[in-house]
């Protein structure tokens, strides 16, 4: 199947930065065949043609870091801070969950993620409950690209310790390459205060024997900080390196209380790390310092975490977040400016959650991207800043339709993969029968 | 005429921060006669009974601090800091404003405002080379409510300085109750850096002799703060406290450098500050420490201050920053939260700007109120957590139905008072005309 667009404005989000107003992209099969300027030859050989009218097209927003199952829990425990909110509110909440609770919430994150313009997501799933195969295969349904990664935790006898890690072995194994290879999977030790060393260590073998990345989360809050001190004798990335973690790819969510000498260890293992400024200010954990990560060659993501502490899972608002606190913090306005900020939810995003196939309109990858229509939306006016307003101005709900592996998932607005009504439906009746 | 509103959630707003569900509301003409639970004897002797269908109703935002003129320059000059932004950027092209362009700048710009569910804003508008008589006419017939301040410059010759002022106060005179009192004036010295002494002087005059607030921009950055303490010998609050200012009712814009001392006058001299959270990141400012603002018992309003440092007059997304912020700031997931931050943006927000008779759902304020339908956005669910979602969940663009006075501005999502596709049209066209 070879599809041509045409009569828009394409912003590549490639290494250049490239533009081409009333350009044309050829779709061949799941990819990318042709970007560029508009060319009658392309033409030939053609089993369709798609006139954009004059959208914007750009690559598929990529949020680095998500907890899709605990969508249902939106809004609950707000204000408050990280450790009673998890110990008090979410995980006696999540220990209901069954595996219906999670397939509704996973749906209905993932409809509020497609459309909203996020294609690509890396997700950590709590699996107590829950039949993790029939979960991944409702988010395969859905048509996203992602990793959907089964968390390790230290909690309970050392029997489900054992069990835990044995669960998430096989989930590692069996997920690797699943939905027409748009599905994969992580390994995904919680962090280093809620997993013991030998977990970390387990998590590092199944890492190793599996060839796939790691996914943890480190250094959010100061608390986090002092007490991995007080109990290993260092800061939890030099904890963590000591174990031999970063030998593995590894991404690491929020790195809001780094120092100097920890970034350089992040740099030197090519550790990437998921920012999630809009979680990390509602919990009270900071504001990471992007800048200087950036600085020291690290590469990026932006990520919303769940909607429990965010509360939605708008990527456009999330990665304007990002752009604004670092000007704010830095008190200086040229600090993360557009079009950097564009490539973090997008090309570097992608190369973050190790899915570099994604992430940019360029020749040979995944045909993975959105359209907004901006003629009648007063936000978006006057349109010839188009890409200011992309960055500054934008809404999730402005995105028009979205493409993952070239097949349509939202149309003018609306999911095609999922029952938008019936989701809706059951979260709120699901909802009702947790106990809090 | 007298209206029924049935068959909603009011979120009144109201000191108690009561909330009604299933309740009524019952508008006399322009105001609230009744809000309460449903009570079945409010039916008699009524022209209309509304059944609002399940949505969620709010009073309608005010927006604190804004400059609806500059909706052009949308976009224009991210990324700078905020002196060479002025210097290079907004001020060489509002020079070239004439009274067309002021006057679609100033429909676009209430356009999105008043479909983002504000209601009241507080303006002050640049007025060089526009006729800003036919602009007030304009803004009446958009129907919304607020102050539009002609700003005070001292800038140019002594003759332009003297005209400026002149202007000014014939302005001040002839606004100060137009458009169905829907619409006033203040007095508007840009800002202790941009007005001498005696221009200070002549607004405090002014604002005297005509009894109307004081309108300026005040402790926005490090440079004026130093600048205002190297030309006069004190910062920049017992500069204007010196010259006797504060006598008068005062809203500051901005506030983002404040000292104890500082808060303590503006304490003892009801002083109200309008917090602008995105503008003053996104200028590299800083962030107001709006804690100690309201522990020091002062008025705080939120507000998007223009789209060219926004780039948005999103009011959900401006509060949402607000509350994100302090939490962010403070370390400390407890500060500003969901209901508290929300009254700044309606009740307090009006009171900040002298216009305590809206803001909230209470008998006898103005029937200035918003609905929003919840059932079918996925982001707002599960719909349980409504009060959550109003803060760290919505967008603009939820908004389905705007109420001003009693009137009907907004229908599900489309502006009765003004021909959004002219305004479109017209912003683009007037756009390209500027020199840049
Ligand atoms: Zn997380
Ligand atoms: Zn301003």
């Amino acid at each position: 199947m070879k599809k041509v667009y045409i009569n828009a404005t394409f912003f590549t989000m490639d290494r250049e930065n490239n533009i081409f107003e009333n350009g044309m992209m050829v779709v061949q099969d799941k990819s990318i065949s042709y970007i560029g300027q508009y060319s009658e030859d392309k033409l030939t050989d053609v089993d369709q043609v798609v006139d954009l009218h004059g959208k914007w097209v750009l690559p598929g927003l990529v949020n680095a870091h998500s907890h899709i199952l605990m969508t249902l829990l939106r809004g609950i425990g707000d204000d408050m801070l990280l450790k009673p909110w998890l110990e008090t509110k979410i995980w006696p909440l999540e220990s209901q969950f069954n595996t219906e609770i999670a397939s509704v919430s996973a749906q209905l994150g993932i409809l509020e993620m497609v459309k909203t313009g996020t294609t690509t997501f890396s997700d950590m799933f709590n699996p107590n409950g829950i039949d993790s195969d029939e979960v991944m295969q409702t988010i395969g349904k859905t048509g996203i690209r992602g990793a959907f990664s089964h968390t390790i935790f230290s909690l309970g006898t050392e029997e489900e310790q054992k069990l835990n890690i044995m669960q998430a072995e096989r989930f590692a194994r069996n997920y690797k390459t699943v939905a027409d290879d748009r599905l994969t999977t992580m390994v995904a030790p919680h962090s280093p205060y809620a997993c013991t060393p030998e977990a970390l260590l387990e998590s590092l073998r199944i890492s190793k024997e599996n060839n796939l990345m790691i996914h943890i989360h480190v250094s959010e809050t100061d608390y986090e900080v002092s007490n991995i001190e007080k109990c290993y004798g260092f800061r939890p990335i030099e904890h963590l390196r000591r174990l031999g973690i970063f030998d593995q790819p590894t991404v690491i969510a929020h790195g809001v209380l780094l120092n100097d000498e920890e970034r350089e260890i992040l740099k030197q293992h090519d550790v990437r790390v998921a920012h999630n400024p809009i979680s990390n200010l509602k919990l009270g954990s900071g504001i990471a310092d992007i800048v200087s990560l950036l600085n020291a060659g690290i590469k990026v993501g932006i990520a919303t975490d769940s909607v429990a502490s965010n509360n939605n899972l708008d990527m456009f608002e999330e990665m304007r977040t990002a752009a604004l606190l670092q000007k704010g913090i830095y008190k200086d306005a040229t600090k993360l400016p557009a079009h950097s900020t564009l490539a973090l939810a997008t090309r570097v995003g992608a190369q973050v959650i190790g899915m570099a196939h994604t992430g940019s309109l360029e020749i040979n990858k995944k045909a993975d991207f959105i359209t907004i229509y901006p003629y009648d939306k007063e936000h978006l006016q006057p349109i010839s800043e188009a890409y200011s307003h992309l960055l500054y101005a934008a809404r999730g709900n402005d995105v028009c339709d979205v493409f993952i592996d070239g097949k349509t998932i939202v149309k003018d607005g609306t999911c095609l993969t999922i029952d938008e009504e019936k989701v809706i439906a059951e979260a709120n009746r699901l909802q009702k029968t947790l106990s809090r």
